[in-house]
């Protein structure tokens, strides 16, 4: 593989199927930083990708980190910024100063320029913004008057945009002159007289059409126009579903703004992916780079909320105080009921969580899957049931206290399928983000089902 | 919103912000399905983009779903099959029957069509690639040569590819010639004589230039070939930190051979970052369609991993049954301490688990890491502690029982946060996947731990 570049290509392709920043190099930049060579550091880092620069950056500890930005300014690589993890982001945005700042972000296409200034602290973001050239100034604040999270964030205002009247020897000469074309475009979007978006050409269908074409001939028109507010978990689901590269933003008049390219929704796709599985966990909006009295006091909320489950699930316990002191074996044994029951509803609702996010679970199928994770918590149940019920026999010599564990873990594996799907769906219908809270629950539920059962059923039969 | 659509354009755009399938079509092709209006249920789908259609599928219950395929054949349009989900998928290639498949595979990509056959059964697979015709199947028959889950898995064989020497009239002439092209594509890719790719041109670039600028003068030559055998987890991630929207796939000589494009790319993103969710929960190649013997089979073994580790913790919670038949209390607070550090340290491990994954952390800042989980651990250990000691004495009326709880919250959260990382670090070191094993081994390690030092603490002082 060493013989894939030829020789005037100098292919940055890392050696073997390794992707991303090379540990020696990252290694020796530390080194450089720390002896305070900053001009070696520099040119040791010069050929890296932004996006290696990035990854550089968040490995590197938190000292060395501002000697690598003070390396490389005062012409600090723009690009590297948004590839950054919002800690990071802000670490080097503070770093660098409102004027290096300034320059960096003037450098940017919008979206980009949008979603760091838009990190910054309300007095640093009129400052950056007033050292920012005019134009870019009012596009930039234009942009932060769209919501959050909004398809007006993630576009770029410059798209390539025609009449269906022109022929395509016309469009290429425009393109050729075109001074205000956006960096980069995969489609030309077709305009009417009002400018609204009433039809689109993808580059390649363009580049096969003869000059005197005229657009409404090659123009596709059944296309969705995205509207500028629509959420961008939205706008992310249409470009998968769709296979879109780019796709227009419209205003309420279905005038085209801008447009947003597939690049800016890849983050958003794996965003949304990997937030549901934080959610889950209780660590929303954490990145491995928060300082740590952020993360500790981010990550105490959800605790708390656990721990007030957790001394519910006691209280169960307590009521069955009596029976405990008289037969200790039901202490050693009523956490493995519990813990069964939340390892078998996590599962259940680990797939019903993404099922929602992905659009595979609705109101229309929501019935059957609850009843399937039903029977699924059966089967395992009567399984998981007969296995405890020997070995707890086994080891307490009581076929009583087997007996009752069994039950109890039939019960509760049964519960918990159920659970597992209905807490997220009800979540949902009621506005709530399924995988932020539906954890807490569903572990309640199988501790409370898992004590009660088995020290319900214990105090009756084996006392 | 209703007025973007202007006449000429029959747009699919949405109502309000929901994108995807409408949930009243969809119940409406539900009920002419079970009238067995197969017609009317063709006549109601036709408006459906592919998307859609997979979405239908997945919602349809199993006996629809069948009559659903029936209703659109011998037509079926082959573009549905891969967006469906894996059991889907192979419930409806079973269903559409060897010829009806055949047909729809051969007006699939090739990676498309791959992505499917390769998911029949051998016999199955034999028969449908004997009805596909002979240059298509020796393309697929190629593409089953390459390792799954590689880029020449992903790839596209035909590409669009010309000498560096040529001017830009001469390939627009040559594309719009062009006969083998691929149907879409977003770069021309530079070859040499031994046809190596030596460089790319972005189609909006060479839209921009005139007819006599030589390709030579326009291109790019510091790209990355994507070696054919690398892995699709490495592809997705280099189109990701490069913002790339194709790219050339070449074999061990550096030759062009195919190209991937970022539709594809964007699956296995989004598939990457949702199986590390999957795999922490012990529900890995699952999914909401899975029938229930299969599923049930699945999550069992995971369960029964599970059960493993409980009966371990129950153990040590039967070293302590002299402790604990004498103050009934232990039995009523020990779940507490174990479920508090099993949450801390599930908070610590997700983060550790993503940042591993996308190269935020590896060897170079792992002790930095570790070392700050464990302050973050003490913090909230020390909160906690102190929480739940004030609880548990107001309980119990037992100061020495709050402190003794409060001492084992302290340790149990510190060794949670170190375990969080350490254990998928060192899991990643061995080449195991820490998203598979990490949380059974952090669970165990917590609940041993939490168990442990109260009951053990307990036994010291209380007693």
């Amino acid at each position: 593989m060493a013989e894939t570049a030829p020789p005037d290509a100098p292919s940055e392709a890392p050696a073997g199927d390794e992707v991303g920043l090379d540990p020696a190099l990252a290694a020796r930049i530390d080194d450089l930083l720390a002896e305070h060579d900053l001009d070696g550091a520099r040119a040791a880092a010069a050929g890296l990708h932004y996006s290696e620069m990035a990854q550089l950056i968040g490995l590197l500890p938190p000292e060395r980190r501002a000697q690598f930005v003070d390396a490389l300014r005062p012409a600090f690589p723009a690009e590297v910024i948004p590839e950054l993890d919002e800690v990071l982001r802000d670490e080097v945005a503070a770093r660098l100063g409102t004027s290096d700042l300034a320059r960096a972000l003037a450098n940017l296409d919008t979206d980009d320029a949008l979603y760091l200034i838009d990190g910054l602290e309300e007095t640093k973001r009129d400052l950056v913004l007033q050292a920012i050239p005019k134009a870019i100034r009012a596009q930039i604040e234009e942009g932060l008057a769209f919501p959050e999270g909004s398809a007006g964030r993630l576009m770029q205002r410059d798209v390539v945009a025609v009449p269906a009247h022109w022929d395509v020897g016309t469009c290429i000469d425009y393109l050729r002159r075109g001074q205000d074309l956006p960096d980069d475009f995969y489609d030309i979007f077709v305009v009417d007289q009002r400018h609204r978006a009433v039809g689109w050409v993808a580059l390649d269908t363009f580049v096969r059409a003869p000059r005197s074409r005229r657009i409404s001939e090659i123009q596709e028109t059944e296309f969705e126009p995205i509207p500028v507010d629509m959420d961008e978990e939205d706008v992310a689901r249409l470009f998968k579903d769709r296979d879109l590269v780019s796709a227009p933003v419209v205003d309420a008049g279905g005038r085209l703004i801008g447009a947003i390219t597939v690049d800016d929704v890849v983050d958003v796709i794996e965003f949304e992916a990997e937030e549901d599985m934080m959610r889950l966990s209780g660590v929303a909006g954490s990145d491995v780079h928060a300082p740590v009295l952020a993360t500790a006091r981010l990550r105490s909320l959800w605790l708390l909320l656990n721990l007030g489950t957790a001394f519910v699930a006691a209280s169960v316990i307590g009521l069955f105080s009596a029976s405990i002191s008289q037969v200790v074996a039901l202490a050693v044994l009523m956490p493995i009921c519990a813990s069964m029951g939340g390892n078998a509803g996590t599962q259940a609702l680990t797939v019903a969580v993404r099922a929602l996010a992905t659009g595979q679970l609705t109101m229309a199928n929501a019935s059957r899957i609850v009843l399937k994770e039903g029977v699924v918590g059966g089967l395992n149940g009567f399984l998981f049931a007969l296995l405890t019920g020997l070995a707890a026999w086994a080891w307490f010599h009581e076929a009583a206290i087997g007996a009752c564990i069994g039950a109890a873990m039939m019960i509760n594996l049964v519960v918990a399928g159920v659970s597992g799907v209905v807490i997220p769906v009800v979540l949902d219908r009621l506005g709530v983000d399924p995988a932020v809270s539906s954890s807490v629950i569903l572990t309640t539920v199988t501790d409370v089902t898992g004590f009660l059962s088995f020290l319900g059923l214990a105090t009756m039969i084996v006392l």
